[in-house]
């Protein structure tokens, strides 16, 4: 089984960006209500068959970890309502996409983050989602203001009963930021990659794991620079008294590999341990191309992993579907 | 002859840190004046027998492009008077260090670069350290906050004189931040990869380069997260109806090899065109110590590049010395 941690729903239904523009609209009205999206069950279908579905065919992937589209998160839009309101629905969306599709899809929530506020009502979605939906993980985003960078680290106390809740629920949480609104950064050209560069050197500065010794992070897009800087990361450590890289991620951090070129992908796995790999495409996402060098999509990462040299069956088998399995224990549930 | 173009001088006198210190302590004091360093020209040459100078000998390499300690920069602290006062001072000290030893640095400036303020004092000590010390370049803040990145992106009007007068005396700038005041960023460890990240994908972005045909920057410590996501930055160029990376960066952005592990280096090599490679090593800096793998200082970056597979007398050439003669023209007058 091919199982692909990492896909957003880039393609719905125009009926939530519909309700999206009239919720930004009305953000100033005292009156306003969570108000509903209109999005029919033939066109989720439609929106899926036509991309999602046809290249999980096409490149023959069997599941994709599966959530709302990351960029709209956009969690410096409006207040705390705002935000709780459109993650309801979006993470409804996904809830719908799941129970038409069971054997392609799984859900990972969106949470109703807003800037500077508590983190109650993540704690209560990520509950809901949870336990109500079926839902086996979350996207945490580090940078809720957009590109300002106004949240504490992952590491602080300030995120620790989030924390608790996922360890309770036994769910990882994947690292992503959303839309950029700072001009500096060009959302998926900059923000992303810096926002997992980011990540991962705050857990390797502070001991996040040894109070929560089975709390779990996907570091997406590869793990940003990291691993293209490894041996950085592994002085630093050094020089800074921390435990060694391998040690410090193990069972812990996890990077995806939604790097989109075969250098790329064969230094991830040259350097990073294989049990810290799994597979991911973002697909449809960031990169929407075709590769003139290849002729294949730049997001069909797939491709890449098999031509990476000396990777055994036992090694295809944990990046393909063991290690999201021990990512996501709630997946055995679902497959 | 094997040029680094990537050192800071960052085993200063502790005279050095003395004024500093008290520059800070005095950023209220109305009646603060510039000040004196006070630091021995047999310091300055006991600092750098024992680290630079040791170092160039050991690793082999001849010249090394020498600039302020960019951590210390800090372009946040105090005002844009206290920022010119440091700014001449630590220039100062490397137009010293280069007069001790002409054969082994050429100096590079930092700028009094203040957040908010125009750029007429960084084109005024731009002039003096490249007319009057012999410098040859310059050392570009895009994020004179600290990690709160508050300027306009490079590509913006904003920074166009100070462009001018760079295209005028002939000299690039290595895009560098500083220190961050912003929790988030580990200085080294993110601020400084994001940075070269996010600078990249600005000059992805806009028609800088049309503006100014000469213009040139140094990208340092490989080129942020580029290289290990050079297929992303393809397909996002391509979406975007951008001309192709090879061609969109030549002759105008360069990155150095401050990457500190042989697969890292691989892939730069590997991926990004030769011609727009500069060795450097960053030494003394951000790491400084010896990696248990290969029992060699992490930042000996010349090993690494002594093993890439498949490079020429020719490639190595161009690593070595002749793109940085391209670059930084002026270094012909010198050397």
């Amino acid at each position: 089984m091919i199982i692909d941690c990492h896909g957003h729903y880039t393609t719905a239904p125009k009926g939530l960006q519909t309700f999206r523009d009239a919720q930004i609209e009305g953000l100033n009205d005292r009156s306003r209500t969570k108000g509903s999206v209109a999005i029919t069950d033939d066109e989720i279908r439609d929106s899926l068959e036509q991309a999602q579905l046809k290249f999980q065919r096409e490149r023959g992937s069997d599941v994709t970890i599966f959530s709302p589209r990351a960029s709209a998160m956009a969690h410096h839009v409006g207040d705390a309502t705002t935000s709780l309101h459109w993650t309801e629905h979006c993470n409804d969306l996904i809830h719908r996409v799941c129970l038409l599709y069971p054997a392609n899809f799984v859900g990972v929530c969106q949470l109703p983050q807003t800037p500077g506020n508590p983190l109650a009502n993540c704690i209560q979605e990520l509950e809901r989602c949870v336990n109500e939906l079926g839902f086996i993980g979350c996207n945490l985003n580090p940078d809720p203001s957009g590109g300002h960078w106004t949240a504490p680290p992952l590491t602080d106390r300030y995120w620790y009963p989030f924390y608790e809740k996922m360890v309770e629920l036994d769910v990882p949480a994947m690292v992503h930021v959303s839309a950029s609104c700072n001009a500096n950064f060009h959302a998926t050209g900059a923000h992303y990659i810096n926002a997992d560069t980011t990540a991962f050197m705050q857990f390797l500065q502070a001991d996040l794991f040894k109070d929560f010794p089975t709390l779990r992070f996907i570091i997406p897009h590869g793990g940003g620079a990291v691993p293209y800087h490894w041996g950085r990361y592994r002085g630093l450590a050094q020089d800074m008294k921390r435990p060694p890289l391998g040690e410090l991620i193990r069972g812990h951090v996890f990077f995806d590999t939604c790097v989109y070129h075969q250098a790329g992908i064969d230094l991830l796995c040259r350097i990073v341990p294989l049990d810290n790999i799994l597979f991911g495409s973002e697909m449809v996402g960031a990169v929407r191309g075709i590769d003139p060098e290849t002729g294949h999509h730049f997001d069909d990462t797939r491709r890449y992993l098999d031509k990476v040299p000396g990777l055994t069956d036992g090694d295809r088998h944990k990046l393909f579907e063991g290690n999201a399995r021990k990512v996501y224990p709630r997946l055995n549930r679902l497959l």
